[in-house]
């Protein structure tokens, strides 16, 4: 039985895309009454194809799906690279109607691309990231759609490439070469700006409201995982803090090459088919566009043979996920027990832990970022893999590049908001068990040493090891001090700077 | 405008995710008439929540889905693990039955764990991989969705519980910490059995049959990417057919502990609170129902604590897209060109190329693969950290390990047809290019050792390399032998084996 | 004075260089009175070079230090790979002579061969791991090494390369291409033989002697690091058991591959200028020589071309140490305290921890096994990316590959023992602490779910938990049960198992 | 015989260690007559240990020595962490004399520390990476060795610890828990600036020049590694300066966070036993010995607990590491041949290729450099590993991520220095061979677009192709336009950039 279950699987995925018909364009047909089996024909140089007659795509995307069937709907090119596809088409539009292209044309154009921008069209992009490696099909899959809605716009003919030709209007001055990597930069800035830095941010807002809350709950220290010396929890987290702080800082140090935008470099980097000026203007009016400081590329030739901009920025958010390992590792330790860990911490319960068992807290939410932070650092392992294997003038692993960039980014983003909404603003110190792991802790005798010498201390500390007794206790029977003295001497709060 | 494109996506997920109502299962609700806002109301002992009517799951999916809103729908759990819980939770059943759960209540749950395992229900499982890292609440997703179907099948009302509750019932002599494992190993070896190991027969079959199809034509090698001395294309394509036979090898070798299931092992491995028996009948009704040799984990502890198994997979899987690497690179270099290439291979054309150039082959199909071998290698890290920190009694980067090694088995079996069926069938050899090249090849001169000597021979090739001439006509010239002992003594097809 | 640190690093390695000269062997010179000035000069194709008179390498060797000047000492060739092809050597002399090499060169060559593999001339190995990525250059030295060594003794000059000659004697039937890959795999098999695998069955039989040690030790479990249901500790052990067991299986899985040899491929895989038969037999003798199961490569074309071997070996020990990261993890938190801990583990003292504080026990050995771990998964990576970098006939990451293999071999078994020997055999269990911790563990309350039901045994729970106070005390308050029926029915001896 | 490699091995080892006795220190003994059984008898808290009489070193050296045996003498704490210890421990005597260290221990400690920076005590720090994880026993191997030699120097007893106390006085105000990771810094920061940054600017000006050198050189491009639009030799070369540009801007832009020290932190970042200042007058004085802008940690709990600042740069390290990787492989492809290869450029030959073909040029320069990238991607994960898997007050994996860093940083340094002078330098262009590939590429045929139209512009291409003949002679032949007229419009040279 089990045997056909990936028949079956494929199938309904088939059913489902079928099934996501969307009211929200204008297509001339009735989605309503539309049967799947209800095609129109288009032709592409290698002959005649089928295509659905409620999608705007054309010959090209068709042929890609037949060709690519890797993978299935969750590898699809990321939505967020078509929107951005959607702005650059917008932006290009713009620039080629200043350099003469027909104003109708471009005007149409330019507003089938703010669809694609606004997601409006999202439906109409079936493609996989498992395809051609410098992302042609997705160029021509935007193409197709922007030319078939402009068409669409105009009163003409789906499918008819008249009055709006994909490559000769819509794909004006460009290549698939120098516009999936514009597509890359635009995605994943817009990523990092919309989603990443506004998650670290609110994280790093949240743990300084914690460090400052703790300021004065001191504790014990732990090095090695063994009882050091004492910190205050405030100090603890002003740790995390301050990683988090420098995740900020790492991701924005990163941003400015992927600010420089391939666009105007066409087929290998020269510019070719492309007017003096406009690889310029096309960047000046993304930026507008996206409100990002975009800039065109000093080097085309570069921005398309390596994508090193992106391989850095990888590097970052990977720096970002070690941290959040080790934040998430820690509160997860801390907030241990409730009785047979450290439970220094109280984590917020978010679900029903146990069904028999009160007060077992699972720290999912670290589990969720410790998971993500694993992902991400694989990510990079990959993107470090494509960005090394460029050849010549075009690095062909482009859409696996942006896919796993903007997956890091953006799970990461997403993780910082949901770990900081369901864990750390709720996060408690328990008190009582601090305080008693702290004056229990037999580090505290480090403070005698000015005053009966290392050797006595040591005498002190050894005994209460070996009785399981107290300091004081032990500092008393030995005769080295009396118990105000010990009280006088022995004050954590004063161990928690330089004097 | 561009600001608030990631609000409207993620308001068309969730229109999106409301739209996929299927009529494949007999809800009470009339589907058609729903709206999005009919919930029904269920609690948990956290409070209240509202289920959407339509759904079978309950109130612990839907407190999932508010606690992690984490990556969106391309994030899901991977319907594999779905799938292999439906089948995990039926073979339950029947064992539950055996030892004594009241027949009708399991037949009920086998009947709704069918549907589960047979994709009809797939739907109903709108979890993210980015949860608690035990997965429990992907099995209780499950345990609701069966046993709101299971209520159904018995005349019952959803989330009543009432008579098939999700915990004593579905989940019954189960644990979370047994079940996602289970189904992790469940998924996985059905994937590789179902999706890699055919896809990767198919390519090791197409590279054998033009081994077999070179095995005359005799061509330049190249070490260094330097010209070196003779062999056949049948030989070189040979390397790539022990590669892949290799491939087959080391994943079937990996496969002995994926079978080994954790079932029975209830929360920390001590099997508390299930029947003696109940993990070995288990093992062997789930070996019935999919056809492959799984066995119940020899040891339950370590089948929790660690995931070594699917790291030790995960290993193998990037072993195979080293190879993968390895032949798709060769591939697309031996058929570069048309002109400026090395031109030896002709690469079927899938595509058009370029609109102006015929003869450009881009060539996507190796393309498509090398992204795949480095997402691959970039899983492998992912499930390599995630499988090296688990602590104590269970490893808590479950969900993530299992979607990196289906996404690394099903990319490659899926990349493999593709690269088989669209590049590999279709490759001819460029006979004329191919003879050109190695008859001009100066390393042929080795030959000659025997007969003239090293100094003489090394004279010639130096000579002919300074002049661009050939070594006959240098040979002749420098009166070392006549042209017929030259083409007596360089016979390269004498230069493929020993002697 | 900072700045010229690097300078006078540099001078000091050389100066080590030339301190380093051994006694061992018998050179002409009287190497007490030796300069380190004194040269011979050798010349090859490109010209005159200066020798060291005191060495037995030769121009190529010389030429290969000047011309990679890149890591310094620490990153020679592996001394492994040297010693291997010490064996190689001998082996292709004896084969040689079979096949008509003259008996007393064959004799010398086998002479010098054992001492090279004997590790008698080991500082006559000057190259780094960064040379040309064939290992040509090594593949030279230990030519030109054993060639003058052979002189030597058959009262030649040093550099006449009479009678002995390097390539035309030492090389013959052999090629780089094929040499090094057969060296590089007798190396690792070596390792993973006589350092490796006895490593590992050390750890596996002190931690099985632990777990019987500890099977009546009952303590509470812990899943997402948080109080869970009881098991024994040698329970909990059985599953580090389980783990080292099956890395043993995993290492041992890998190494038909290993043994797999290329020699009698010469350049490019054909055999070219070697004799049937010449394959098969170097590599029976190497198997009689180092008593591992050698074989030659069915394909020697891919075994020249691709590493797939060392991958696949190298993922095998990933794995490995995917299972140390969680063992000696785990160790380290059971062990840690000694009052602010877990402390269910005592750990062997083996140094000084802190001057102040007894008791702290630094978890020394698990932080280097650790460390290794992290190690060996990086180098994994860089295998890895080496392996899929192939082109052609030649893989050219050869010495970098190996060298990475040989150093996870070694550090993974060198800190096995090292593990074993210095924490492992001296593991206590601190049986007080883990009694205290389990019988105040609210997860005990499962076991009365069968004699009072689910609900008053949560209330039971959720009333200890809320008070901090007992569960027989909460129990017997709530006149649920007796405490006499409370001592019989939560016994954690019998919660270890199914029933 | 093989079977005893190993011992043998070993056996060397010490002895080559013995032999290392350096003739630049003061020791009392006479080195010359010095038997290896002579020892000194010192004692730790622990009991008696043997120390060599010629060594600098104390008891707690010795002990690490034994109690881990990981990985032999190439394993070793790198060198620039020792010499970068010398520099803090001198920086720290001078504070301590300013805030009332004895001025004569004092200086005995600076001159002492001083010997260790420059290197002259190298032979004293035998201890490897594979030791406690926050690297304790090489901050006492330093204490041990400067103390000895700063007793000598005071004409003490070495061992006595007596006028110069390794931990009182040596050690003083600081922890092994800040001096390590100080000396993490110092050291990367030294080989950063001593070696990596002057490599990557040698390379990138021998890139500039040749890229300046080829600009007028018009050549095929190629993209999918096949052939494309023309663009300039030098515009190709650009891309590898812009690549090498910033590759020097991204390593610079991670030193600030490295120039960050945590001495003052001590045992867990408070600054316990500090006194107020001494944190920022340690770094202000590290600043002045080493001309870096080396600054006091703004926050001291971050700067123990993690190592992000490492993994950063590591990050940056793996960017460049996939530059080199791309501009390696495109000049050891582009210089393939000499006949069956690419061939446009002509490769200095550094050293006997074949000793039968002339010509032949392995890209062993090339060679060395892909193999170092991969090396520093592999590094980069061990760091990241360990990065990610510190926990509460201090990261146990210091001594593994330093020497990752550091090999990094040194390999790709010396490399690019290597790369530079052996191979770059030397790169010729092969003119007539570009040439002729450029005026052979069907891709030229764009040009006539313009003027003929789309159309017929294609049917030449694909005539030519069909026929392997000229796109001129095809154009005429079709009566599409003149010969004069093919000249007039055809011109590569205006293809190179926009209009």
């Amino acid at each position: 039985m089990f045997r056909s279950l990936r028949l079956v699987q494929q199938f309904n995925c088939k059913l489902l895309t079928l099934q996501r018909v969307s009211g929200r364009s204008k297509l001339h047909v009735c989605t309503s009454r539309m049967a799947s089996s209800e095609y129109r024909i288009e032709q592409d140089s290698f002959g005649e194809l089928k295509v659905p007659v409620d999608k705007y795509y054309g010959a090209q995307t068709v042929r890609s799906t037949m060709n690519f069937k890797i993978g299935g709907p969750s590898e699809r090119m990321p939505i967020q690279v078509i929107k951005a596809f959607g702005v650059l088409k917008r932006a290009a539009a713009e620039v080629n109607k200043e350099f003469g292209l027909d104003p109708k044309l471009a005007d149409a154009i330019i507003q089938a691309a703010d669809e694609v921008a606004a997601g409006k069209l999202d439906d109409h992009f079936p493609l996989v990231v498992w395809q051609t490696g410098s992302g042609t099909q997705s160029n021509m899959n935007v193409n197709e759609v922007i030319s078939n809605r402009a068409i669409e716009i105009l009163g003409g003919k789906l499918g008819s490439k008249d009055p709006v030709h994909p490559n000769d209007h819509v794909n004006k001055s460009q290549s698939s070469n120098d516009t999936f990597p514009t597509a890359m930069h635009i995605a994943t800035a817009t990523e990092v700006h919309h989603n990443l830095l506004p998650g670290l941010e609110k994280l790093h807002a949240a743990l300084a409201a914690k460090s400052e809350e703790f300021k004065d709950i001191i504790k014990i220290g732990r090095t090695h995982t063994q009882d050091a010396v004492p910190l205050s929890l405030g100090q603890e987290f002003s740790a995390y803090v301050q990683q988090v702080k420098y995740s900020i800082l790492r991701v924005k140090a990163a941003m400015p090459r992927v600010y420089e935008l391939a666009a105007g470099g066409t087929a290998v980097g020269t510019g070719l088919n492309t007017r003096i000026g406009f690889a310029e203007k096309v960047a000046s009016t993304i930026a507008s566009l996206t409100g990002l400081p975009f800039v065109t590329a000093p080097n085309k030739f570069e921005a398309l043979a390596a994508h090193d901009a992106l391989v850095e920025l990888s590097g970052a958010l990977n720096t970002v996920a070690v941290s959040m390992m080790k934040i998430a590792n820690d509160i997860r330790f801390l907030g241990s027990g409730p009785r047979s860990g450290l439970g220094e911490l109280i984590l917020p319960e978010n679900e029903p832990g146990s069904s028999i068992m009160p007060g077992k807290v699972n720290p999912t939410q670290c589990e969720a970022m410790t998971m993500v932070a694993a992902q991400v650092m694989g990510n990079h392992v990959a993107v470090t893999i494509g960005g090394s294997n460029g050849h010549f003038e075009l690095n062909v692993f482009k859409p696996m590049i942006v896919k796993n960039v903007l997956n890091s980014a953006q799970l990461l983003g997403d993780a910082s908001v949901s770990f900081t909404d369901n864990c750390v603003v709720g996060i408690e110190a328990n008190r009582e068990r601090i305080n008693k792991l702290m004056s229990e802790s037999l580090m505290l005798v480090t403070a005698l040493n000015p005053h009966i010498g290392y050797d006595k201390a040591a005498a002190i500390a050894k005994t209460a090891h070996k009785k399981g007794s107290t300091l004081k206790a032990e500092a008393v029977a030995l005769g080295y001090l009396t118990e105000e003295e010990f009280d006088q001497w022995v004050k954590p709060s004063e161990m928690l700077g330089p004097k």
